[in-house]
């Protein structure tokens, strides 16, 4: 495979983990617990990463069918009309990157315990960030 | 370049345009305005876009120098000491997202003018996705 001109290439920085043989569709709905189990060598990188607070997750949405022009408007199941792609949480995007919200249980090492999960097990993990919503930064 | 195993290829949706020339470090402390420039290809996907509303954009960090193992921990300027990557919201990060919220100002077509931009312009777009905080759907 070739990387064209602007094309951003990502590693996963590890992979979700979880026995739950069925996530809710969104994390919001969900109480599934399981682990974040990040690369040993980017250990570090969790510092300060606490149990009780919550971290936003990007993933990448690996089981996803590929993208195409037919799926720029889409009917969420919960809804009662089509919809736009980019203002639903439809797996089916043309960039298959995901973001959950998750709650940390607990850490050990590379390894986080979380409550939340509407990933599945074997998901990549393309980024942690801070829960902004927990910072009082907000507009 | 050869992709590997398990590596995420991402194609840019569109573009940041501004013309300010210094913008925050944060969205959360931006007034700063412009335009995200989507892919026409793409427009349909914007359909139920609307302004007032706000919006999560995924971007490339694509103008930030490329992420090394001493880059796990980083001080934050406005941190007093150094903090974990996934903890803080560097643009220096094992891969190169960044997140921000912007308040959609119009739609026009392909282009929605926006505030509240950290992005410099040319900044490649990875998603839109709807700002989950405005839904009631947060735990």
């Amino acid at each position: 495979m070739t990387v064209s001109e602007g094309a951003v290439l990502l590693k996963p920085i590890g992979w979700v983990r979880t026995e739950a043989a069925h996530v809710p569709r969104n994390w919001w709905l969900s109480d599934v617990e399981g682990r974040l189990e990040i690369d040993p060598a980017l250990a570090e990188g969790l510092r300060d990463v606490r149990p009780g607070q919550r971290l936003l997750v990007l993933f990448h949405l690996h089981q996803s069918p590929a993208f195409s022009l037919d799926r720029l408007v889409q009917k969420p199941p919960h809804r009662d009309r089509p919809m736009g792609v980019f203002s639903i949480c439809s797996p089916i995007r043309p960039n298959p990157i995901g973001l959950s919200v998750v709650e940390v249980l607990a850490v050990n090492g590379s390894n986080l315990r979380v409550r939340g999960l509407d990933m599945i097990d074997g998901t990549p993990i393309l980024d942690l960030k801070p829960d902004f919503r927990e910072r009082g930064q907000t507009p």
